[in-house]
């Protein structure tokens, strides 16, 4: 994606965090020239060499799985949080924009064979069930529910270029105070979410 | 996009409306056959003929615009809120899930004139100012700040086709009393506008 260079966030950990915080994202291919694309989990992993690679799984009956080709690049988006910033807020005359933060991943999709989507399909249920009271495990399943498995098909995602977009009003400093004073009298989860993201940005720059 | 039918939403006013709430969307096409996407707000608008369209503008110096190709269609993707679905909260065993609103817009782009592209930004602005206690008009913006309109490329996109995703649990609507009781008891935005929009979906269907 295009990111002017203020905007982008190198700091690869943080990026890495904001993945497997917000690991529900959008996989794109194209079908016959047009995109396609999938909401689902997809988690950061490593590979049996230690490379980075997302891992998911669709349903087969989501012809996008008939398109995945091998050494053709896929999309993987990851949404932040977003918000309306209103220039009225500043102190200077300005156009009104938007703040967002947004990761664009391309990679290298290999489908799974059954053995490595288990393996997958247990870590996610597991990150996923953590914070339960009573956890799902899939040891626990009968397999008369697991056969569904038969319906999915798992892959991989070697990554290949990560681009990380943080629009969090850089290079309006002086401004800060005011947006995040109006944003935070809203009550609109995005823009209290990007409130935070502006502070702990603007932290890391005064230390 | 794959949608099994008890997901689909068919309900065109619902569906509008959404998008209006939520346009800050995707623009997805494809440069040098690799899917190529841009978070914009996208805005619901009739043309001249009275037909739907979405319009939009991004920066000249992303090359996406390059590849605006007559007769070819982009995607649209506006995200709705979204979360996991932990099948401990059923009442039989089941695999965990995920619920989430997701609408996709097919469409052909056309690039703007200036004059259409004023047209456009000066409703942009409106819609999001109308709550701003002093409301930027780009009618009062000196000419100096309206020259950074010659850094950005306006296009409207003539909608071919909608899908509306709702994936809210239907078919366990026995599960429902249970799945909103956690998902309410989390701090968590997305998992409270999935219980509104589950409450209202089941409201309809009891109706």
């Amino acid at each position: 994606m295009y990111i002017p260079q203020h905007y982008k966030n190198e700091n690869l950990k943080e990026v890495k965090e904001f993945i497997i915080n917000n690991s529900f994202g959008i996989l794109i291919n194209s079908i016959k020239g047009k995109p396609w694309a999938t909401h689902i989990p997809l988690e950061l992993d490593k590979d049996s060499n230690g490379n980075d690679i997302l891992v998911g799984h669709i349903a087969k009956a989501n012809p996008q799985w008939k398109y995945f080709i091998e050494n053709k690049e896929v999309l993987c988006i990851f949404n932040g949080p977003h918000t309306y910033v209103s220039s009225s807020w500043y102190a200077k005359e300005e156009v009104p924009t938007w703040n967002y933060i947004a990761v664009h991943i391309y990679g290298l999709l290999k489908i799974q064979d059954e053995k490595a989507m288990m393996t997958s399909l247990h870590k996610l249920v597991d990150k996923y069930e953590r914070k339960s009271e009573n956890p799902i495990s899939l040891n626990n399943l009968s397999k008369n529910t697991l056969r569904q498995i038969k319906g999915i098909i798992g892959f991989e995602i070697e990554i290949k270029e990560i681009q990380a977009a943080y629009k969090l009003s850089q290079g309006r400093e002086q401004d800060h105070p005011k947006i995040i004073e109006e944003l935070k009298k809203r009550d609109n989860g995005g823009g209290h979410a990007i409130v935070e993201a502006m502070i702990k940005s603007t932290i890391k720059k005064t230390k």
